[in-house]
Protein backbone atom coordinates (compact mmCIF):
# COMPACT_ATOMS: atom_id res chain seq x y z
CA UNK A 1 0.00 0.00 0.00
CA UNK A 2 1.63 3.71 -1.29
CA UNK A 3 0.69 7.17 0.46
CA UNK A 4 -1.63 7.07 -2.45
CA UNK A 5 -3.53 4.46 -1.20
CA UNK A 6 -3.79 5.59 2.73
CA UNK A 7 -4.59 9.56 1.02
CA UNK A 8 -7.88 7.73 -0.80
CA UNK A 9 -8.42 5.92 2.36
CA UNK A 10 -8.56 9.33 4.24
CA UNK A 11 -10.82 10.72 1.64
CA UNK A 12 -12.98 7.72 1.80
CA UNK A 13 -13.70 7.92 5.77
CA UNK A 14 -14.53 11.87 5.86
CA UNK A 15 -17.41 12.15 8.12
CA UNK A 16 -20.80 11.82 6.25
CA UNK A 17 -23.91 14.20 6.02
CA UNK A 18 -25.53 11.32 8.49
CA UNK A 19 -22.05 11.42 10.77
CA UNK A 20 -22.20 15.26 10.66
CA UNK A 21 -25.94 14.91 11.65
CA UNK A 22 -24.90 13.09 14.72
CA UNK A 23 -22.13 14.66 15.48
CA UNK A 24 -23.91 18.25 15.76
CA UNK A 25 -26.47 16.10 18.48
CA UNK A 26 -23.52 15.72 20.47
CA UNK A 27 -21.48 19.09 20.36
CA UNK A 28 -24.80 21.14 21.21
CA UNK A 29 -25.10 19.18 24.78
CA UNK A 30 -21.33 19.35 25.04
CA UNK A 31 -21.64 23.11 24.26
CA UNK A 32 -20.73 24.86 27.95
CA UNK A 33 -22.40 26.69 29.62
CA UNK A 34 -25.70 26.77 28.09
CA UNK A 35 -28.14 28.23 30.68
CA UNK A 36 -31.28 25.71 31.77
CA UNK A 37 -30.34 22.94 29.31
CA UNK A 38 -27.98 19.93 30.01
CA UNK A 39 -24.62 20.31 29.06
CA UNK A 40 -21.15 19.26 30.46
CA UNK A 41 -21.25 20.79 33.74
CA UNK A 42 -25.04 20.70 34.49
CA UNK A 43 -27.49 18.23 33.83
CA UNK A 44 -30.84 17.07 35.54
CA UNK A 45 -31.54 14.12 37.95
CA UNK A 46 -33.83 12.46 35.01
CA UNK A 47 -31.71 13.80 32.22
CA UNK A 48 -28.31 13.26 32.55
CA UNK A 49 -25.25 13.92 29.60
CA UNK A 50 -24.92 10.36 29.13
CA UNK A 51 -28.15 9.91 28.25
CA UNK A 52 -27.55 12.42 25.12
CA UNK A 53 -25.05 10.70 24.06
CA UNK A 54 -27.02 7.37 23.65
CA UNK A 55 -29.83 9.40 22.40
CA UNK A 56 -27.12 10.76 19.37
CA UNK A 57 -25.74 7.23 19.92
CA UNK A 58 -29.26 6.10 18.69
CA UNK A 59 -30.50 8.54 15.77
CA UNK A 60 -27.85 8.02 13.92
CA UNK A 61 -29.68 5.11 11.34
CA UNK A 62 -32.81 7.64 11.21
CA UNK A 63 -30.26 10.03 9.53
CA UNK A 64 -28.57 7.73 7.35
CA UNK A 65 -32.25 6.59 5.93
CA UNK A 66 -33.17 10.26 5.38
CA UNK A 67 -29.10 11.07 3.68
CA UNK A 68 -29.95 7.92 1.21
CA UNK A 69 -33.42 9.55 0.09
CA UNK A 70 -35.74 7.96 2.49
CA UNK A 71 -38.96 9.88 2.99
CA UNK A 72 -38.52 12.21 5.92
CA UNK A 73 -41.34 11.01 8.07
CA UNK A 74 -40.12 7.72 8.49
CA UNK A 75 -36.60 8.52 8.19
CA UNK A 76 -37.54 11.09 11.87
CA UNK A 77 -39.73 7.97 13.16
CA UNK A 78 -36.94 5.79 12.64
CA UNK A 79 -34.49 8.45 14.23
CA UNK A 80 -36.64 8.81 17.51
CA UNK A 81 -37.10 4.84 17.53
CA UNK A 82 -33.21 5.34 17.98
CA UNK A 83 -32.99 7.78 20.70
CA UNK A 84 -35.51 6.33 22.89
CA UNK A 85 -33.41 3.20 24.03
CA UNK A 86 -31.88 5.55 27.28
CA UNK A 87 -33.76 6.25 30.21
CA UNK A 88 -33.62 9.92 29.64
CA UNK A 89 -36.94 10.13 27.76
CA UNK A 90 -36.90 12.98 25.07
CA UNK A 91 -33.51 14.19 24.64
CA UNK A 92 -32.96 15.46 21.14
CA UNK A 93 -36.48 14.97 19.33
CA UNK A 94 -36.58 18.93 18.32
CA UNK A 95 -33.30 18.90 17.08
CA UNK A 96 -33.83 15.76 15.05
CA UNK A 97 -36.98 17.00 13.90
CA UNK A 98 -35.03 20.50 13.09
CA UNK A 99 -32.14 18.65 11.14
CA UNK A 100 -33.90 16.26 8.87
CA UNK A 101 -35.16 18.15 6.34
CA UNK A 102 -31.30 19.77 6.20
CA UNK A 103 -29.67 16.48 6.16
CA UNK A 104 -32.33 15.43 2.97
CA UNK A 105 -31.32 18.64 1.27
CA UNK A 106 -27.32 18.30 2.23
CA UNK A 107 -27.59 14.75 0.39
CA UNK A 108 -29.63 15.91 -2.69
CA UNK A 109 -26.14 18.05 -3.31
CA UNK A 110 -26.94 21.22 -1.95
CA UNK A 111 -27.76 22.60 1.67
CA UNK A 112 -29.00 26.21 1.20
CA UNK A 113 -31.99 28.11 3.08
CA UNK A 114 -33.90 27.84 -0.54
CA UNK A 115 -33.16 23.69 -0.67
CA UNK A 116 -33.84 22.95 2.85
CA UNK A 117 -37.32 24.81 2.05
CA UNK A 118 -38.06 23.08 -1.45
CA UNK A 119 -37.38 19.41 1.10
CA UNK A 120 -40.34 21.07 3.73
CA UNK A 121 -42.44 21.96 0.69
CA UNK A 122 -42.12 18.14 -0.84
CA UNK A 123 -43.31 16.49 2.51
CA UNK A 124 -45.98 14.39 2.25
CA UNK A 125 -49.55 12.78 4.30
CA UNK A 126 -47.23 9.95 4.54
CA UNK A 127 -44.60 11.64 6.05
CA UNK A 128 -47.23 13.41 8.64
CA UNK A 129 -48.59 10.65 9.75
CA UNK A 130 -45.14 8.99 10.55
CA UNK A 131 -43.72 11.69 12.81
CA UNK A 132 -47.16 11.30 14.75
CA UNK A 133 -46.05 8.01 15.26
CA UNK A 134 -42.22 9.31 16.46
CA UNK A 135 -44.38 10.03 19.74
CA UNK A 136 -44.96 6.91 20.28
CA UNK A 137 -41.54 6.22 21.44
CA UNK A 138 -41.21 9.03 24.19
CA UNK A 139 -43.33 11.76 25.77
CA UNK A 140 -42.60 15.04 24.29
CA UNK A 141 -43.93 18.73 26.12
CA UNK A 142 -45.64 20.50 23.35
CA UNK A 143 -48.16 23.72 23.20
CA UNK A 144 -51.79 23.11 23.66
CA UNK A 145 -52.73 22.84 20.45
CA UNK A 146 -55.75 25.32 19.20
CA UNK A 147 -59.46 24.47 19.00
CA UNK A 148 -59.79 23.97 15.87
CA UNK A 149 -56.62 21.91 15.43
CA UNK A 150 -57.64 19.23 18.29
CA UNK A 151 -57.86 16.28 16.15
CA UNK A 152 -54.64 16.81 15.38
CA UNK A 153 -52.97 16.64 19.30
CA UNK A 154 -49.43 15.16 18.38
CA UNK A 155 -49.83 13.89 21.61
CA UNK A 156 -52.47 10.78 20.25
CA UNK A 157 -49.57 9.96 18.35
CA UNK A 158 -50.32 6.74 15.41
CA UNK A 159 -54.14 7.12 16.34
CA UNK A 160 -54.18 10.77 14.94
CA UNK A 161 -53.56 8.50 11.56
CA UNK A 162 -57.47 9.05 10.34
CA UNK A 163 -57.46 13.10 11.00
CA UNK A 164 -54.57 13.05 9.17
CA UNK A 165 -55.63 11.23 6.35
CA UNK A 166 -58.93 12.90 5.91
CA UNK A 167 -57.43 16.85 5.56
CA UNK A 168 -55.00 15.65 3.70
CA UNK A 169 -52.25 17.43 5.93
CA UNK A 170 -48.83 16.96 4.98
CA UNK A 171 -46.03 17.57 7.62
CA UNK A 172 -44.73 20.89 5.72
CA UNK A 173 -48.19 21.78 6.38
CA UNK A 174 -48.67 20.76 10.26
CA UNK A 175 -45.63 22.81 10.67
CA UNK A 176 -46.58 25.99 8.76
CA UNK A 177 -49.98 25.64 11.37
CA UNK A 178 -47.47 24.88 14.50
CA UNK A 179 -44.95 27.95 13.43
CA UNK A 180 -46.90 30.71 15.81
CA UNK A 181 -46.34 28.36 18.52
CA UNK A 182 -43.23 25.94 18.03
CA UNK A 183 -40.11 27.41 17.38
CA UNK A 184 -38.45 24.23 15.32
CA UNK A 185 -41.71 24.58 12.99
CA UNK A 186 -41.01 28.07 12.45
CA UNK A 187 -37.96 27.12 11.38
CA UNK A 188 -38.92 24.90 9.25
CA UNK A 189 -41.36 27.67 7.88
CA UNK A 190 -39.40 30.53 7.47
CA UNK A 191 -36.68 29.09 5.40
CA UNK A 192 -33.99 27.99 8.62
CA UNK A 193 -33.51 31.71 9.35
CA UNK A 194 -31.99 31.06 12.89
CA UNK A 195 -30.10 28.02 11.96
CA UNK A 196 -28.33 29.48 9.05
CA UNK A 197 -27.26 32.37 11.00
CA UNK A 198 -25.95 30.28 14.37
CA UNK A 199 -23.96 28.33 11.55
CA UNK A 200 -22.29 31.80 10.54
CA UNK A 201 -21.86 32.63 13.99
CA UNK A 202 -19.81 29.27 14.68
CA UNK A 203 -18.48 28.96 11.60
CA UNK A 204 -16.62 32.73 11.72
CA UNK A 205 -15.34 32.62 15.03
CA UNK A 206 -12.38 31.89 17.08
CA UNK A 207 -11.72 28.40 19.81
CA UNK A 208 -13.14 25.53 20.71
CA UNK A 209 -16.81 25.11 18.93
CA UNK A 210 -18.11 24.10 21.53
CA UNK A 211 -17.76 27.74 23.18
CA UNK A 212 -18.79 28.86 20.13
CA UNK A 213 -21.70 26.84 20.17
CA UNK A 214 -22.66 28.49 23.77
CA UNK A 215 -22.02 32.06 23.01
CA UNK A 216 -24.43 31.60 19.97
CA UNK A 217 -27.39 29.68 22.55
CA UNK A 218 -27.04 32.77 24.33
CA UNK A 219 -27.45 35.15 21.65
CA UNK A 220 -30.01 33.63 20.07
CA UNK A 221 -31.70 33.10 23.53
CA UNK A 222 -31.13 36.99 24.29
CA UNK A 223 -33.30 37.52 21.23
CA UNK A 224 -36.05 34.84 20.41
CA UNK A 225 -38.88 33.62 23.38
CA UNK A 226 -38.21 29.83 23.51
CA UNK A 227 -41.17 28.30 22.84
CA UNK A 228 -40.34 25.24 24.45
CA UNK A 229 -40.17 27.15 27.62
CA UNK A 230 -43.78 28.91 27.13
CA UNK A 231 -45.11 25.37 26.71
CA UNK A 232 -43.55 23.68 29.72
CA UNK A 233 -44.14 27.24 32.25
CA UNK A 234 -45.61 30.19 30.35
CA UNK A 235 -44.74 33.21 28.59
CA UNK A 236 -44.02 35.28 31.38
CA UNK A 237 -41.21 32.79 32.00
CA UNK A 238 -40.02 33.03 28.52
CA UNK A 239 -39.67 36.68 28.53
CA UNK A 240 -37.65 36.91 32.07
CA UNK A 241 -35.73 34.09 30.32
CA UNK A 242 -35.03 36.70 27.27
CA UNK A 243 -34.22 39.61 29.68
CA UNK A 244 -31.57 37.66 31.56
CA UNK A 245 -29.87 36.31 28.62
CA UNK A 246 -29.42 40.14 27.72
CA UNK A 247 -28.46 41.17 31.11
CA UNK A 248 -25.76 38.19 30.88
CA UNK A 249 -24.47 39.66 27.65
CA UNK A 250 -24.52 43.05 28.89
CA UNK A 251 -22.16 42.04 31.83
CA UNK A 252 -25.12 42.53 34.79
CA UNK A 253 -25.61 39.08 35.75
CA UNK A 254 -23.48 36.01 35.92
CA UNK A 255 -23.87 33.22 33.27
CA UNK A 256 -23.14 30.45 35.95
CA UNK A 257 -25.82 32.40 38.73
CA UNK A 258 -28.42 32.23 35.65
CA UNK A 259 -27.42 28.63 34.57
CA UNK A 260 -27.88 27.14 38.30
CA UNK A 261 -31.52 29.27 38.66
CA UNK A 262 -32.75 27.77 35.32
CA UNK A 263 -31.77 24.11 36.31
CA UNK A 264 -33.01 24.88 39.85
CA UNK A 265 -36.40 25.91 38.92
CA UNK A 266 -36.62 23.05 35.78
CA UNK A 267 -36.76 26.01 33.33
CA UNK A 268 -35.26 24.21 30.11
CA UNK A 269 -34.80 26.30 26.91
CA UNK A 270 -34.73 23.35 24.59
CA UNK A 271 -36.20 24.78 21.43
CA UNK A 272 -32.73 27.13 21.69
CA UNK A 273 -30.58 24.58 22.16
CA UNK A 274 -32.17 22.58 19.17
CA UNK A 275 -31.46 25.42 16.83
CA UNK A 276 -28.25 25.33 17.40
CA UNK A 277 -27.81 21.83 16.92
CA UNK A 278 -29.18 22.49 13.49
CA UNK A 279 -26.51 25.95 13.44
CA UNK A 280 -23.23 23.38 14.21
CA UNK A 281 -24.79 20.58 11.68
CA UNK A 282 -24.56 23.39 8.94
CA UNK A 283 -21.32 24.80 10.09
CA UNK A 284 -20.15 21.33 9.48
CA UNK A 285 -21.20 20.71 6.23
CA UNK A 286 -19.69 23.90 5.17
CA UNK A 287 -16.36 22.87 6.07
CA UNK A 288 -16.32 23.72 9.93
CA UNK A 289 -13.30 21.98 11.44
CA UNK A 290 -12.96 20.99 15.35
CA UNK B 1 -49.72 0.85 12.44
CA UNK B 2 -51.04 -0.88 15.12
CA UNK B 3 -48.88 -1.38 19.05
CA UNK B 4 -47.23 -4.18 17.45
CA UNK B 5 -45.87 -2.52 14.72
CA UNK B 6 -44.87 0.15 17.26
CA UNK B 7 -43.17 -2.37 19.16
CA UNK B 8 -41.41 -4.24 16.33
CA UNK B 9 -40.03 -0.95 15.75
CA UNK B 10 -38.36 -0.21 18.78
CA UNK B 11 -36.85 -3.60 19.28
CA UNK B 12 -35.45 -2.78 15.56
CA UNK B 13 -33.70 -0.14 16.80
CA UNK B 14 -32.12 -1.43 19.45
CA UNK B 15 -28.23 -0.38 19.75
CA UNK B 16 -26.19 -2.55 17.69
CA UNK B 17 -22.76 -3.96 18.79
CA UNK B 18 -21.40 -1.20 16.78
CA UNK B 19 -23.50 1.04 18.34
CA UNK B 20 -22.62 0.18 21.85
CA UNK B 21 -19.03 0.35 20.63
CA UNK B 22 -19.17 4.19 19.76
CA UNK B 23 -21.18 4.36 22.85
CA UNK B 24 -18.34 3.06 25.12
CA UNK B 25 -15.64 5.40 23.62
CA UNK B 26 -18.67 8.31 23.90
CA UNK B 27 -19.02 7.55 28.28
CA UNK B 28 -15.52 6.75 28.20
CA UNK B 29 -14.38 10.90 27.69
CA UNK B 30 -17.41 12.13 29.63
CA UNK B 31 -16.58 10.14 32.57
CA UNK B 32 -15.87 12.69 34.89
CA UNK B 33 -13.22 13.29 37.28
CA UNK B 34 -10.33 10.92 35.61
CA UNK B 35 -7.18 12.55 36.72
CA UNK B 36 -4.86 13.16 33.90
CA UNK B 37 -7.25 12.49 30.69
CA UNK B 38 -9.80 14.35 29.27
CA UNK B 39 -12.90 14.05 30.92
CA UNK B 40 -16.08 16.83 30.95
CA UNK B 41 -14.70 19.52 32.93
CA UNK B 42 -10.55 18.98 32.13
CA UNK B 43 -8.96 19.37 28.31
CA UNK B 44 -5.65 20.13 27.13
CA UNK B 45 -5.30 23.05 24.50
CA UNK B 46 -4.45 20.41 21.84
CA UNK B 47 -6.94 17.57 23.02
CA UNK B 48 -10.40 18.92 23.55
CA UNK B 49 -13.20 17.15 24.47
CA UNK B 50 -14.95 17.86 21.08
CA UNK B 51 -12.30 16.38 19.43
CA UNK B 52 -12.93 13.17 21.26
CA UNK B 53 -16.80 13.65 19.94
CA UNK B 54 -15.61 13.34 16.45
CA UNK B 55 -13.29 10.75 17.19
CA UNK B 56 -15.72 8.56 17.97
CA UNK B 57 -18.24 9.49 15.38
CA UNK B 58 -15.61 8.78 12.82
CA UNK B 59 -14.83 5.09 14.21
CA UNK B 60 -18.45 4.10 13.61
CA UNK B 61 -18.09 2.62 10.23
CA UNK B 62 -14.76 0.71 10.83
CA UNK B 63 -16.84 -1.18 13.78
CA UNK B 64 -19.29 -1.54 12.00
CA UNK B 65 -17.25 -3.39 9.64
CA UNK B 66 -15.90 -5.62 12.48
CA UNK B 67 -19.23 -6.15 13.17
CA UNK B 68 -20.15 -7.62 9.70
CA UNK B 69 -17.42 -9.76 9.92
CA UNK B 70 -14.51 -7.74 8.51
CA UNK B 71 -10.78 -9.03 9.19
CA UNK B 72 -9.70 -7.27 12.36
CA UNK B 73 -6.84 -5.54 10.66
CA UNK B 74 -8.66 -3.51 7.93
CA UNK B 75 -11.80 -2.57 10.47
CA UNK B 76 -9.14 -1.46 12.65
CA UNK B 77 -7.50 0.72 10.00
CA UNK B 78 -10.86 2.49 8.61
CA UNK B 79 -11.95 3.13 12.02
CA UNK B 80 -8.31 4.74 13.11
CA UNK B 81 -8.66 6.67 9.61
CA UNK B 82 -12.08 7.95 10.39
CA UNK B 83 -11.07 8.79 14.06
CA UNK B 84 -8.33 10.89 12.02
CA UNK B 85 -10.59 13.67 11.02
CA UNK B 86 -10.44 16.26 13.84
CA UNK B 87 -7.46 17.81 14.83
CA UNK B 88 -6.53 16.34 18.21
CA UNK B 89 -4.21 13.75 16.53
CA UNK B 90 -4.25 10.79 19.02
CA UNK B 91 -7.76 10.85 20.27
CA UNK B 92 -8.79 7.08 20.83
CA UNK B 93 -6.11 4.83 18.81
CA UNK B 94 -5.82 2.35 22.13
CA UNK B 95 -9.31 2.12 22.83
CA UNK B 96 -10.08 1.28 19.32
CA UNK B 97 -7.34 -1.38 19.59
CA UNK B 98 -8.81 -2.87 22.77
CA UNK B 99 -12.74 -2.89 21.47
CA UNK B 100 -12.06 -4.40 18.04
CA UNK B 101 -11.45 -7.92 19.20
CA UNK B 102 -14.89 -7.76 21.62
CA UNK B 103 -16.65 -6.33 19.08
CA UNK B 104 -16.02 -8.82 16.40
CA UNK B 105 -16.52 -11.76 19.30
CA UNK B 106 -19.29 -10.00 20.27
CA UNK B 107 -20.94 -10.63 16.73
CA UNK B 108 -20.20 -13.37 16.33
CA UNK B 109 -22.70 -14.13 19.08
CA UNK B 110 -21.21 -14.61 22.51
CA UNK B 111 -18.86 -11.88 24.16
CA UNK B 112 -16.86 -13.46 26.51
CA UNK B 113 -12.84 -13.83 27.96
CA UNK B 114 -12.63 -16.71 25.84
CA UNK B 115 -14.18 -16.30 22.43
CA UNK B 116 -12.05 -12.14 22.61
CA UNK B 117 -9.49 -15.41 23.17
CA UNK B 118 -10.17 -16.76 20.37
CA UNK B 119 -10.08 -13.66 18.07
CA UNK B 120 -7.01 -12.81 18.79
CA UNK B 121 -5.61 -16.34 18.07
CA UNK B 122 -7.38 -16.10 15.01
CA UNK B 123 -5.58 -12.90 14.35
CA UNK B 124 -3.70 -12.86 10.79
CA UNK B 125 -0.77 -11.39 8.62
CA UNK B 126 -2.30 -9.60 6.77
CA UNK B 127 -4.23 -8.11 10.12
CA UNK B 128 -0.74 -7.02 11.27
CA UNK B 129 -0.01 -5.09 8.06
CA UNK B 130 -3.04 -3.34 8.36
CA UNK B 131 -2.34 -2.37 12.45
CA UNK B 132 0.56 -0.94 11.34
CA UNK B 133 -1.04 1.03 8.17
CA UNK B 134 -3.41 2.29 11.07
CA UNK B 135 -0.05 4.61 12.08
CA UNK B 136 -0.14 6.29 9.27
CA UNK B 137 -3.54 8.26 9.90
CA UNK B 138 -2.10 9.69 13.35
CA UNK B 139 1.20 10.22 15.82
CA UNK B 140 0.79 7.86 17.95
CA UNK B 141 3.46 7.71 21.13
CA UNK B 142 4.70 4.26 21.92
CA UNK B 143 7.14 2.83 23.55
CA UNK B 144 10.67 2.21 22.28
CA UNK B 145 10.85 -1.34 20.99
CA UNK B 146 13.49 -3.56 22.42
CA UNK B 147 16.64 -4.40 19.89
CA UNK B 148 15.33 -7.48 18.32
CA UNK B 149 12.07 -5.80 17.28
CA UNK B 150 13.62 -3.16 15.90
CA UNK B 151 13.06 -3.53 12.31
CA UNK B 152 8.87 -3.86 13.56
CA UNK B 153 8.82 -0.83 15.18
CA UNK B 154 5.14 0.45 14.59
CA UNK B 155 6.39 3.95 13.69
CA UNK B 156 7.50 2.56 10.57
CA UNK B 157 3.69 2.58 9.53
CA UNK B 158 3.19 1.30 6.16
CA UNK B 159 6.72 0.07 5.33
CA UNK B 160 7.14 -1.87 7.86
CA UNK B 161 5.30 -4.60 5.60
CA UNK B 162 8.27 -6.39 4.28
CA UNK B 163 9.38 -6.98 7.44
CA UNK B 164 5.92 -8.41 8.96
CA UNK B 165 5.54 -10.65 6.16
CA UNK B 166 9.27 -12.17 6.08
CA UNK B 167 8.19 -13.34 9.79
CA UNK B 168 4.99 -13.89 8.69
CA UNK B 169 3.59 -11.48 12.63
CA UNK B 170 0.43 -12.06 13.00
CA UNK B 171 -1.21 -9.58 14.62
CA UNK B 172 -2.30 -11.58 18.07
CA UNK B 173 1.80 -12.44 17.72
CA UNK B 174 2.55 -8.93 17.53
CA UNK B 175 0.06 -8.09 20.54
CA UNK B 176 1.72 -10.82 22.47
CA UNK B 177 5.84 -9.45 21.96
CA UNK B 178 4.35 -6.06 23.18
CA UNK B 179 2.31 -6.98 26.10
CA UNK B 180 5.34 -6.62 28.30
CA UNK B 181 5.28 -2.60 27.35
CA UNK B 182 1.98 -1.76 26.44
CA UNK B 183 -1.49 -2.53 28.50
CA UNK B 184 -3.91 -2.70 25.61
CA UNK B 185 -1.31 -5.61 24.07
CA UNK B 186 -1.46 -7.64 27.84
CA UNK B 187 -5.27 -7.27 28.18
CA UNK B 188 -5.27 -8.83 24.33
CA UNK B 189 -3.12 -11.27 25.04
CA UNK B 190 -4.02 -12.49 29.29
CA UNK B 191 -7.86 -12.70 27.88
CA UNK B 192 -8.79 -9.29 28.89
CA UNK B 193 -8.47 -9.40 32.49
CA UNK B 194 -9.08 -5.81 33.84
CA UNK B 195 -11.79 -5.01 30.33
CA UNK B 196 -14.10 -7.78 32.14
CA UNK B 197 -13.67 -6.98 35.78
CA UNK B 198 -13.95 -2.79 34.96
CA UNK B 199 -17.76 -4.17 33.55
CA UNK B 200 -18.65 -6.08 36.63
CA UNK B 201 -17.45 -3.03 38.04
CA UNK B 202 -19.06 -0.89 36.00
CA UNK B 203 -22.48 -2.92 35.32
CA UNK B 204 -23.44 -3.85 39.13
CA UNK B 205 -22.61 0.02 40.24
CA UNK B 206 -25.36 2.77 40.87
CA UNK B 207 -26.11 6.09 39.95
CA UNK B 208 -24.79 7.62 36.56
CA UNK B 209 -22.59 5.05 34.44
CA UNK B 210 -20.36 7.61 33.70
CA UNK B 211 -19.48 8.24 37.50
CA UNK B 212 -19.60 4.58 37.72
CA UNK B 213 -16.72 4.58 35.24
CA UNK B 214 -14.41 7.25 36.59
CA UNK B 215 -14.56 5.48 39.63
CA UNK B 216 -13.29 2.11 37.57
CA UNK B 217 -10.32 4.32 35.99
CA UNK B 218 -9.38 5.16 39.33
CA UNK B 219 -9.57 1.76 40.64
CA UNK B 220 -7.55 0.50 37.61
CA UNK B 221 -5.03 3.11 38.45
CA UNK B 222 -4.41 2.46 41.79
CA UNK B 223 -3.77 -1.18 40.78
CA UNK B 224 -1.50 -1.27 37.53
CA UNK B 225 1.10 1.15 35.91
CA UNK B 226 0.23 2.82 33.39
CA UNK B 227 1.99 1.93 29.95
CA UNK B 228 1.04 5.20 28.09
CA UNK B 229 2.43 7.19 31.10
CA UNK B 230 5.74 5.44 31.07
CA UNK B 231 6.05 5.54 27.59
CA UNK B 232 5.46 9.33 27.58
CA UNK B 233 7.13 9.96 30.99
CA UNK B 234 8.96 7.25 32.65
CA UNK B 235 8.33 4.34 35.23
CA UNK B 236 8.96 6.68 38.58
CA UNK B 237 6.36 8.88 37.05
CA UNK B 238 3.75 6.02 36.64
CA UNK B 239 4.84 5.03 40.14
CA UNK B 240 3.94 8.10 41.36
CA UNK B 241 0.71 8.39 39.62
CA UNK B 242 -0.29 5.00 40.86
CA UNK B 243 0.71 5.86 44.36
CA UNK B 244 -1.36 9.00 44.30
CA UNK B 245 -4.60 6.97 42.84
CA UNK B 246 -4.04 4.93 45.83
CA UNK B 247 -3.99 8.34 48.04
CA UNK B 248 -7.09 9.54 46.68
CA UNK B 249 -8.98 6.32 47.58
CA UNK B 250 -7.86 6.26 51.12
CA UNK B 251 -9.07 10.14 51.34
CA UNK B 252 -5.53 11.21 52.02
CA UNK B 253 -5.38 13.11 48.37
CA UNK B 254 -7.83 15.41 47.13
CA UNK B 255 -9.14 13.63 43.15
CA UNK B 256 -9.36 17.53 41.80
CA UNK B 257 -5.87 18.36 42.99
CA UNK B 258 -4.67 15.62 41.25
CA UNK B 259 -6.43 16.13 38.23
CA UNK B 260 -5.28 19.49 38.19
CA UNK B 261 -1.30 18.60 38.38
CA UNK B 262 -1.41 15.87 36.10
CA UNK B 263 -2.81 18.16 33.63
CA UNK B 264 -0.66 20.30 34.51
CA UNK B 265 2.24 18.64 33.62
CA UNK B 266 1.14 16.80 31.13
CA UNK B 267 0.83 13.54 32.51
CA UNK B 268 -2.31 11.47 30.79
CA UNK B 269 -2.54 7.86 31.81
CA UNK B 270 -3.93 7.52 28.76
CA UNK B 271 -3.85 3.30 28.43
CA UNK B 272 -6.07 2.85 32.23
CA UNK B 273 -8.69 4.98 30.02
CA UNK B 274 -8.51 2.63 26.70
CA UNK B 275 -9.55 -0.04 29.32
CA UNK B 276 -12.49 1.90 30.69
CA UNK B 277 -13.85 1.97 27.29
CA UNK B 278 -13.30 -1.54 26.94
CA UNK B 279 -15.60 -2.26 30.11
CA UNK B 280 -17.82 0.00 29.48
CA UNK B 281 -18.16 -2.00 25.98
CA UNK B 282 -18.46 -5.37 27.70
CA UNK B 283 -21.02 -3.91 30.44
CA UNK B 284 -23.43 -2.25 27.68
CA UNK B 285 -23.29 -5.36 25.60
CA UNK B 286 -24.31 -7.36 28.61
CA UNK B 287 -27.63 -5.33 29.29
CA UNK B 288 -26.31 -1.91 31.38
CA UNK B 289 -28.87 0.72 30.88
CA UNK B 290 -28.39 4.45 31.06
Amino acid sequence: MNREDIERRRAETRRSTAQNAQLALLLEVASDPKPGNVDRTREYPDLLFEQFLAGAVGTYPGFQAAANGGAIGESFEQAIAGMSHQRGGNTQFGAVLLLMPLVAAASRGSLTQATATDVVESTTVEDCVAFYRAFEYVDVSVPEPPAEMGDLDVRQGASAEPAIRNRELTLGELMAESAPRDGIAAEWTDGFGWTFELARYIKTGDGPVTERAAAAYLALLSRELDTFVIATHDRETAYEVRRRANAVIDGTENVYAFAADLVSRGINPGTTADIVAGGLFVALERGLEL
